[in-house]
């Protein structure tokens, strides 16, 4: 565990440069003998790292730390795979309990008592107290391999090839998910054109006038429209990637009640905001509302491994026995993990109490940016919000500027505009202040004006 | 670690069923209370657990053990993920200290210490003594989120759409992988139409005369054949889930060699082939090739947990930064194992002469059945090798034959003619001897002849 | 020439059945020996002969005649092919001159006097004296293929692959054509799926109060919708065959600003609405738009045979020498008919005073059908009108009705739930004036109410 | 009818041009006062008039003469539309008829009695004594469409995307026929890629010993090849565009028993072939095979006027009412002269004579090239033949040079390898000499060789 001494790579730095010479500034992104292995192995593809450019090490709740000893506050969690913290101890010990034991790591998709125990549990704490009945598919370890395979059954399901995706959607980089994926330079990058989606506005996409499902509505009616019927319209609740827009409750049962009416199936991807990431176990819960499927992965297995489910209405389960199948769909430590998280964080409504208290707390704090930069506006839902500028460049430099303070934010949207705000969902009132504050010092000292504020604890 | 008194099933039923009525036959299908939650909650496409319908619970070497203490000998090692055998102690030591010493799990594409050491272990280790240079790109931790990369490379740095693949290959279930895969039924899964692959045969698939290449040769080269210079070829040295087929080194080096020749890409798919499986840690080394792309997975952890590579040459890695991403790019863990596994296993070659004499003792068996059983024939190379059946029942009698006497084994083909036999690259000559005997017990068994032999202990 | 006494087909049945029993309704689509080659040979696709099951033999002006004598007034002209009337003199002279000549009939795209005599013709009488700048592809003789050439061009010289068509489009039926068609069994026929176009909703698509390209607008803008900016926009100003559309004036200037903001090409596509049928040569020159590309077809020839023109902005006339190709693309005589018709109609304005005048005054009648019927709509421009009812089939019954009084009109739209009028552009006073009654008579007889007015001759 | 002094261009050019300096090479393609309208309006994407740029104004049996008076005997004959000559009395007359008598001359897909002669007379002389029984499609006027309407209703039918067809095939220039065409320049025209089609080597594509359905074969009955069974497969018997190679009878038998056993529709593409070109009407008529769909074009009307048909066997006959259709498919004027040609050309046995007679007499004079020439073939089949050179660049320079001895002969093949031969079917023994010896010396003067011989007559 983490026992050097604790600094922010301000005062690291500080530390370590005594003698830097008038320029001072160093490039974090230039080759150190920590890193050179990186720059000549690695691909260019890697992205974070240009960002972060630390050497990461140990991690501990909604803290990280790098070799040198730098603390940092993590406010990115992981894009969302890690809502319980790094390396929470209630995962971790049935984690090194299970391999101490011998127990089977890696299963194909064999029976182990390890996923049973994750089925049992999953079924007793998760769907049954919300009414749902799902067919839990394991589709293999990663997002975008859980849609893969609804798509793929949706599609089978129903006979249709054409799926509705929304704008500024993030679905997957592999081809089929990377077909519903609005970003336009990832698109580019599957080097073909892409296949059998169709985009439609999200939420308040436009003035808010216009009637939200006016042009599906309609052209789904009309044999003319040259669209045809879908087989399924994807959707998620909040654009984790795409900028953060939270679509509003109505909007989802409105959509919702759309498909219904057009046998459509509504595949909801809850890969970023479910997992308690908005306040409750799926995002989608306050809208009262069954998705026909569900993805889900990230925070499914709690400790960060890697895990994905695909959850499908029983009629749906309609697959050939190894119709979609994949090395490790049989994970087993994060079987374990996933358990433990749910038997610890979903029995009881500590966690979302937490969530709800953080999110008020948090929120208060980001609208204090909103009323004070013109043009920034509050995004997101929950522990998945953040806020957007008109100048997209802002966010990027909030973000250096609070790698600098020893904090972890990114940026979302198709210009990176908005900085995005995911602490670990576990986080305490005080860590959260702390955040807070370097969050709105780099702010501050980005657009050179002064958000400081009175202690931000609330109550 | 498994205590429980070691039974086969066969000896394991006998002992549980003494007052069985004179059907006897329970249908081993059939939920049980300890595989109830399956039917009721996992997706039917769950593929293996029918095969093999056990509640696995601890696994060592190459032993897996279920719930009720019954032993396996496992020749399948998680079709070709656990190359080291079950929780190899050398590979479980610092997997437990990383993980007791809340080291960072999950790290995105962030620079972390564990990348770093696994990063120059593969430089040290792999690339450098094979005189290989690549840039190493973690593509999410899948063999087919490795291929979709490979392809998406490969068809940005050609500006071109096609990609020719063979006849019963197998490169994953996403949809840009599985428009180079073959399988009939897995490919109608996409429910649309695959794009942009074209399939040639595969080594000896006609008649042994005529010339390897000579439609792709004739074809690239005529500006009216229709069939377009491709951006790559993607091809397994052994088609693992395809009929066992192994290519020549000739072949594969005529293959690069009219690669070359029409600047098409080469693209070795060695996920299940690779680390070690055939004897060299890439199955391609014989061959005296460098491909221009690799894809790994399965064994490259070498403990079973999820991890990929895709290995690019330096000057196709025109990635923008971000433009493959997926959340399990970081998996550290995995990192940490595979370093391990790198050290371990191949800084001297005892492991690669016991694949040799191994093998060498399988083929022995393997040649015992081919001369006792018409139409049967020998295929594969190393330990992914097995045999196939002129009947195609017969190989999945014998899988089924082989689980009652405690052996895991495979069927693989289009129409799983072939038994596929793949035991842990570290199995012992007397382990190994066990499972022959097993295997030619049930081969006797279903074909009704006496295959027994003398000890099948070499030297 | 005509000679046989001209009856309506009322009047022809009656004499021809004095003794048809009680029931009477002989089947008019039951083979008799005059029709039984067509039952027996013709494949069933053909559609509008089991709507008008007559043998037209000859036909003068608006008059068709089917081979027992019975007269036709024809509203329909060849769908728009005929709109100087059938086989009109000024026409047949250069024609009959040409042939009897022994000028060259097919020439491919070899350079011939009649070809050339087309081209100053075009140039002098139809691009020059409106500004437009435009060179000529003849792409072969059918609407299609000059639709098929123009999407073509679009895409290679912008290197998009996407192209936006409209709701209720109609571009053809080869697939390129069929691929920015909105009609789904006319899509469905492809069977494969369409590839490359997007519909967007036509001017008044919704409530009306819509901003007309809010979403193209937007989406174009936005590098995260999903989706990409297209090649080209093709749009047709009156949909003929989806429902008799007609984009307003003020819709098209708009979309013409857009796909210039974005530099997207702009198609028009007038191979129905162009030459002269809603009153300019040009269908959008009251907007006073110029597009990039045009389509011509069915009356450029002037006579009913096949000839069709691409016309591009020279910019853009980026083909390599046979690119597109095909035989028909040099028919010589449709090169004289069609001079001769720019000749006799468009060196002055007495056919488009015609037009506005007949216009005027077939909209008054159709005001009077919309004024008496719940629902009604009156639709279209120019000589490209009609009326459509809420109860889709009212419009097959007129149709029906109207054939029996021997008036041909047509229906239109995707529940066929228009009436589209659409007769030559030489109709006189008093012959639309015939047709107008037998119009009323036929709604009025379908819908059970009386219809019949003042005579219908204006002033 | 041409009166002019008849000349060869050489003539023509000598007499024009007394007083031509030594360089003496007037650039023929240069714009002339004559030709000055097409350079300036004419799209770029013209090609015969860049090789033969003369303006054409009369023509005659198997001449063509331009304004200025030459005389050009005509090797090319419209691509294939020209099989009975340029204006043949026979058919001119009741053309004339037609027009004069007004009869109808547009008529959509109705009826009239035209079409029915037309059906009549096709049905009498050419499907009922060759014992074939096909529905008639009327698809658009022209050979793409056809092939268009053909690759429909065959995946409607079967439910399969797939089509098959051969390297160096020329289908059309639509989107649908070019996904089957081999030409990479063609192909590249359509901006986007082509779907659904698959090449395979053409008869004798090979070093002749390779078994020629081998892969096909193979491929689908492997279900794991990767390549699916087709909905068809699509051939030309012989290559007209693609380098005049002509299949072998077997070939054709084995490729229809091939598509029989596995239930894949056979489409033979007889627009170019057909109508007689090869000695029999339908050019698959020697093998004895019925196709399932056959596309008729070019010289169907016999006069060069626009007209298509699609062959359907009865059953595949499942279009709805107009599920495919177009504005040009009631050509009378071509249904007339279509008639008059089956009529006068078919109903004895004088035209089959004469080009089995010319064949002969033709293929002895390109075989006197051949063996002339080192790696000069003799292509094609009856008169759809030529010669392909090893230089590709010799073929073109013919053309030229054949062009100025006022011969018309067109090049084919994907690098215009080779010389095609395609006179009227309807030349006589003297006028085939003529242009024999044109040939011969335009030849002996690329090749400078002495090609000069005994008179060319036949016996």
């Amino acid at each position: 565990m983490p026992t050097k001494p604790s600094q922010t790579p301000l005062e690291q730095q500080r530390n370590r440069q005594p003698a830097a010479d008038s320029d001072g500034d160093a490039d974090p992104a230039k080759p150190t003998p920590e890193t050179q292995i990186f720059h000549d192995r690695e691909s260019q593809v890697a992205s974070y790292c240009t960002e972060w450019p630390a050497v990461f090490d140990t991690a501990r709740g909604c803290y990280q730390y790098s070799e040198d000893g730098t603390r940092y506050l993590d406010f990115f969690s992981g894009a969302g795979a890690l809502n319980y913290g790094h390396n929470h101890p209630a995962l971790r010990k049935p984690l090194l309990d299970y391999l101490t034991g011998e127990h089977v790591t890696h299963s194909l998709d064999t029976f182990t008592v390890a996923k049973r125990n994750f089925l049992e549990a999953f079924d007793r704490i998760v769907l049954g107290p919300r009414g749902l009945d799902y067919k839990v598919q394991f589709p293999g370890p990663t997002g975008t391999n859980s849609v893969e395979a609804a798509l793929k059954i949706a599609r089978k399901c129903t006979g249709r090839e054409q799926v509705v995706s929304f704008t500024n959607a993030f679905h997957g980089m592999t081809l089929g998910s990377l077909a519903v994926t609005g970003n336009s330079m990832k698109r580019a990058g599957a080097g073909t054109p892409l296949y059998h989606a169709s985009p439609a506005p999200y939420d308040d996409y436009f003035d808010g006038q216009t009637a939200d499902f006016l042009w599906l509505e309609k052209a789904w009616e009309d044999s003319g429209s040259g669209l045809a019927v879908p087989a399924a319209v994807i959707v998620e609740t909040v654009q984790g990637e795409g900028g953060l827009r939270a679509a509003r409750m109505n909007w989802l049962r409105e959509l919702h009640a759309l498909c219904r009416r057009h046998e459509v199936l509504l595949i909801v991807d809850d890969v970023q905001a479910g997992c308690g990431r908005t306040g409750t176990f799926f995002s989608f819960e306050p809208a009262g509302i069954q998705p026909d499927i569900v993805c889900l992965s990230k925070s499914i297995s709690g400790y960060g491994l890697p895990m994905a489910l695909t959850l499908l209405r029983p009629e749906l389960d309609q697959w050939d026995p190894g119709e979609h199948n994949g090395t490790f769909r049989g994970h087993n430590p994060a079987f374990v993990t996933a358990t433990a998280a749910l038997e610890t964080f979903w029995t009881d409504d500590r966690l979302q109490r937490n969530v709800a208290d953080r999110s008020e707390q948090l929120q208060d704090a980001l609208n204090h940016i909103v009323e004070s930069v013109d043009g920034a506006a509050l995004r997101g839902r929950g522990l998945l919000t953040g806020v957007a500028f008109d100048d997209a460049e802002v966010a990027g430099k909030i973000q250096a500027a609070a790698f600098e303070r020893g904090l972890l934010v990114e940026t979302s949207g198709p210009e990176s505009e908005a900085i995005k705000i995911m602490p670990a969902l576990t986080i305490t009132e005080d860590e959260l202040a702390e955040g807070i504050d370097l969050l709105l010092a780099a702010t501050g000292a980005v657009l050179k004006i002064d958000l400081s504020r009175e202690p931000s604890l609330v109550g």
